[in-house]
């Protein structure tokens, strides 16, 4: 059986101790490595003009908070060095031209994907969100408004919908700030719940990069910062995409 | 503003302490604050008969080894104690004629809501699943198969729906073993990818309940146990819920 996974992953990159048992770890020279400049690696993810839909755009469902601060953090992008990111459909959409290294392809006959986040196209029921990333700071924010798809406890967010936002926006900030390109963990603890249809604000840190692993730490909470929804620290594995090959 | 959430839920139960700074938890008299038993948690969870649309149940999307395990723990309900847990489109249909205590209420003019497991309805698209629980020695299986609008990295599912299916597993084993209400944290680590339409098979374990608390483990791995997909642990809170008074 092939493994299709980190182990994988890992092998690929001869850093087979890097799950489990003493992890002794090779030197690498991360300048070769992971050589892609976060200005490359954006201009790539957010092209200038494409014909994919963007699904981080306000629509009629967003709440007054959601739409001041998403005006807000837009104006940030002309005077502040913010980026919006776009969101399309799949990954595969913003990742055109590169594809995970040989041994993680796998086959598909599946023509219908969708990244997780977005698996919902009704406006307002599902995921709404927008997410801006700060280069040279290596920072995000997401503007998160869970829709009544996403219920866990009655009237309130699921815990696994807010796990999911934190580690898709780790996810975006760990592969722009440093080609981060797998949770290796998640650690949250859960403050309160947040109601349906209301606003959570993420706050998003890369706390430091080191032996190929990015350090994430994550704060959610409602938009006067007075009510901490919940808080949350993650890791990142770097690896580089290959290029695609012409069919 | 009131704050919806778990501070108000502990407020109820006046565990002002539960979250942040030193933790001095009163003594309650547990078998009082929590006795509903797990025989009478599981008839009102489980009901024999009922109009409402069982979405835990075998269709053509299930892959080979989904329907194997899926037939072999049916027939585990007969004779071992297992019980093949229902779900329902909402968790408001579980828990019928409750509710969250007062302080939790939120008010609503949503009609359509979805337990985030089951927001996608095309069948074999999102969540596909399963889970048996065995009452007498407080451990749950889940059987897992993501599809195609639950994806991450092109072809494999996105941490964030392995995450939402341990946190669900894991909050329907909490309250029928021991009215667990809330997550309080999750401590996942990943350790392969699944790809989209295969199995996993989660293990979950309440490993002990103590101070108002039920500390569980999971551990997500394939079908012939030869790839662990992640481990997570995680804590859920006790809590009531209280009768509905008649509209």
């Amino acid at each position: 059986m092939i493994r299709r996974g980190f182990q994988a992953a890992v092998r690929l990159g001869q850093h087979r101790a890097l799950f489990g048992g003493p992890q002794v770890l090779p030197r690498l020279n991360l300048t070769s490595a992971f050589g892609s400049s976060t200005d490359s690696l954006v201009s790539r993810f957010c092209p200038e003009k494409t014909d994919l839909k963007d699904y981080a755009l306000p629509n009629a469902s967003w709440c007054p908070d959601m739409l001041d601060l998403y005006q807000e953090f837009l104006e940030k992008t002309k005077t502040d060095g913010w980026i919006k990111l776009p969101s399309f459909k799949s990954n595969r959409d913003h990742i055109q031209g590169l594809k995970l290294p040989s041994g993680l392809a796998v086959a598909s006959d599946k023509s219908d994907w969708r990244i997780f986040t977005r698996c919902i196209q009704v406006e307002g029921q599902g995921y709404e969100y927008v997410i801006f990333f700060h280069p040279s700071e290596k920072k995000s924010i997401c503007l998160f408004q869970p829709g009544p798809y996403l219920e866990g406890a009655p009237g309130f967010a699921h815990g696994g919908s807010l796990a999911t936002m934190m580690d898709e926006t780790f996810s975006k900030t760990a592969y722009l700030a440093g080609e981060g390109l797998f949770t290796v963990s998640l650690n949250i603890r859960f403050k309160n719940l947040i109601p349906v249809g209301s606003l959570a604000v993420l706050n998003v840190h890369v706390e430091k990069i080191e032996d190929q692993k990015l350090y994430m730490s994550c704060i959610a909470q409602s938009r006067d910062q007075q009510t901490v929804y919940a808080k949350c620290s993650g890791i990142f594995l770097q690896l580089q995409l290959e290029e695609e090959s012409p069919q």
